[in-house]
């Protein structure tokens, strides 16, 4: 249904001045997707500074079959958070801390707070909140719940769904469903959060939410390993596991990658003279240091004897820790060069990983003979962020990118693996979601929908096919 | 709908003679609650062997409009297994494991598989099944996944819930819903498999599951610690996780609890020559032991000369490690005499656990004066499992049970608590839980039931109040 001057009468009423914009220039940075790939335009933005404020904007929209695209730190890779004519919801204007408490590691904030700010808050009070990615100065809690943001650090500390204890949320009736316990046990009936978390907005506003909090690192080393082969890679993972619950990360970046960030990003050097087939980046995180460098290069001697790994370097000071990871950090701007390219985010079974690796490439080389393969990620979480490279005389108009990540997507999938691991489905892979997707999951989810969302107004153009209700 | 003879024709025909049984004397051990509570009936025990088989069972139910109690190991403690005239729908022959695959550190393995064969087989393939408590030997996967188990590595580890990678589920209308993926990461759309955790069997029957494994423990050191507030109890979990990522449990008792496990059950001793207010068991699991025992006892011994703890003894043998969990696990039986009693597993933000034993006596002593309190539990978790107990001249007809529950849990839903931290609804709570939720909650918690169960043939009788579909 299309947005009515009443709505927005009644919008700009209940919102106040401050709490809306009608203004293009105002406007304009919201809609528009960082790397520029997609570009949006709605008549009208909400910036509700509460979650009275929020329940009025639904409940309004709700009474006018109006739909909304929720927005937080518009950092999103999918397009979820682009509109194309709704009501845009910004939540920047809440980020107000509403508890902490460092003897239940919690702490309870708005959507609208950046990754950064809980990562200041949480050491302000001795704790840390753990998951961390490249765009946490701009990333909102928000966001990051309603896409289950990942990052660096999954593969001890989890998901944002791991690292919630609870949430308000505004329905898409306009009702308010506080959900904002700290509790790390409760069995009472269905738990409601898990519904909305992952979700893109297309069930209910997230407002605030509950969540874990850590202890802080006392110590921390970060390496950087040479590797043959993949199959080492992965050796070398199952071999650190085994040994150090300490490990945080453990992330592989692929010669082409490193070459790329090398080549196109400043101040970034090759760490070893020779460039490895795969380099990883480790990182362990622990509480006490004592004995942790001895044991370290204990174990990374054994591996160089074993010659399971052609070279290892230690970080002997935070400027180094800080070098090794702007180089894993550089890789996703090292790449993104006029070539044309098609980018994934692909999951599978941490053990084949090697295997996916070995047939993304035998699949691009057949789509597009002489392609290269940039691939990256966190090989702790079967995580890759693989991308297809043209050859260089090829021309965007000639470069199948839509055929090549349906191949790599049925590679993935064919392997028990993901066609999103960490970036959800938004507006940019509807397609192959709903090719990749059983069925009568795809009706199970659309039933969930219906029955929290009877009119489909919220964020309606994000992950599902339009479906029978 | 009444079980008709036609359903019971087609399902014994569907399940052929070892799928099924419709003699008392057979079905009798399935139909009593371990502890007596609950006593059941059931026209037909249904035990198939596959998954088309659960499949075709709830079909034909569904056709037929005929409720199904599903049940696992029949270890449940609010009666959620125990059928009133449903079909009996028990998953103990279905307990294959599917898949393990160490370099994923995952384990497919069907729902009717014991927690205990679940160590053992990942043991066997040089890992761990961190999920630990005390009925593992019955317990069943799909019992511990419906009703989202704990037990004492919470604080570490997580539920059963943060331990599951996929799941397989026959739902309401008998389709097999394969969410089976062992992937760490994975976002395409609703993240469904949460739906099923903890809804009791009320929204489709887990068939299978793909559980994370973890490295094996290669040291492990229990402690005793004596502490004479639950005050000092809390500092003490604070300063020990910020000193210990290994710590994988923080259990306390308070001298009650001890004094009855000791009178009554056999082979407990207590651990101090004077019983102190409250008694920690500290758990600290590690995949290598290296200085770790010193880096204990300084640490000890800072908390004796700080006067936060009064005695601490530290388990030297395996036989010392288990006498110190049979103390623990021996306080539930402990405290099972014919006194009059009401039991709860409430929790609390782990910070207000002291707040929360004060109230609960003071709230005893004005309904019952002269009653005592047991308390134990998981004070990592901010899980006590608290029992109010009658003076001993009470009888049982004068013993307000149902006030005293209500009252304290409205003690621990005062506190941002909930009414049962790790046991579920089930038919025992089903009273209190519907007067501590927000209507709003248990409102949309049927919307999604009716949305996947819209007969209400699942456990309907389970977690939530009738109410409008």
């Amino acid at each position: 249904m299309p947005v009515t001057p009443e709505l927005l009468d009644r919008l700009s009423a209940q919102l106040g001045p401050a709490g809306y914009s009608t203004d293009p220039d105002v406007i304009a940075p919201k809609l528009v997707e960082w790397r520029q790939r997609w570009r949006g335009h709605t008549p009208f933005l909400a910036r509700p500074s509460s979650t009275a404020e929020v329940a009025a904007v639904v409940s309004a929209c709700a009474a006018a079959g109006a739909a909304i695209t929720p927005q937080g730190g518009n950092t999103g890779l999918v397009g979820g958070q682009i509109p194309a004519g709704e009501i845009l919801l910004s939540l920047d204007r809440m980020t107000a801390v509403r508890a902490i408490d460092p003897n239940n590691d919690s702490l309870i904030v708005e959507a609208g707070a950046t990754l950064a700010s809980v990562h200041q808050i949480a050491a302000e009070a001795g704790r840390r909140f753990p998951l961390s990615l490249a765009s946490q100065g701009s990333a909102s809690i928000g966001g990051l719940l309603s896409t289950n943001a990942g990052g660096v650090h999954v593969m001890r500390f989890g998901m944002m769904r791991d690292l919630t204890l609870g949430l308000e949320v505004v329905l898409a009736d306009g009702q308010v469903l506080n959900l904002l316990r700290t509790l790390r046990k409760n069995n009472t009936g269905y738990d409601l959060k898990q519904a909305f978390i992952g979700a893109e907005g297309t069930l209910g506003v997230i407002t605030a939410a509950a969540l874990k909090l850590f202890a802080p690192v006392i110590s921390r080393h970060v390496v950087l390993v040479a590797l043959a082969s993949a199959d080492d890679a992965l050796t070398l993972l199952a071999r650190t596991k085994q040994s150090f619950e300490t490990l945080s990360a453990f992330e592989i970046m692929n010669a082409r990658s490193i070459a790329l960030a090398v080549a196109n990003v400043a101040n970034v050097k090759a760490p070893f003279d020779t460039a490895p087939a795969f380099t990883a980046l480790l990182e362990f995180e622990s509480l006490d240091g004592l004995g942790f460098a001895d044991r370290l290069e204990t174990f990374l001697d054994r591996q160089l004897q074993d010659r399971l790994i052609t070279d290892a370097v230690i970080a002997r000071s935070k400027a180094q820790e800080e070098a090794f990871w702007k180089l894993r950090e550089s890789l996703s701007a090292g790449h993104r060069t006029g070539t044309p390219q098609a980018n994934h985010d692909i999951s599978c079974p941490v053990s084949m990983t090697p295997a996916l690796l070995s047939a993304a490439h035998a699949t691009a080389q057949e789509l597009v003979p002489g392609a290269t393969i940039v691939a990256f990620g966190h090989m702790g979480d079967g995580n890759t962020h693989l991308t297809v490279m043209a050859p260089q005389e090829m021309s965007q108009d000639a470069f199948p990118r839509d055929a090549i990540s349906h191949s790599i997507h049925a590679v993935a999938v064919g392997m028990g693996g993901s066609i999103s691991a960490e970036h959800g489905i938004g507006v940019a892979r509807k397609a192959d979601f709903a090719a990749f997707t059983d069925p009568l999951a795809i009706e199970t989810m659309q039933r969930i929908k219906h029955a929290l969302d009877p009119q489909s107004i919220m964020n309606p153009r994000a992950i599902l096919p339009e479906g029978p209700a």
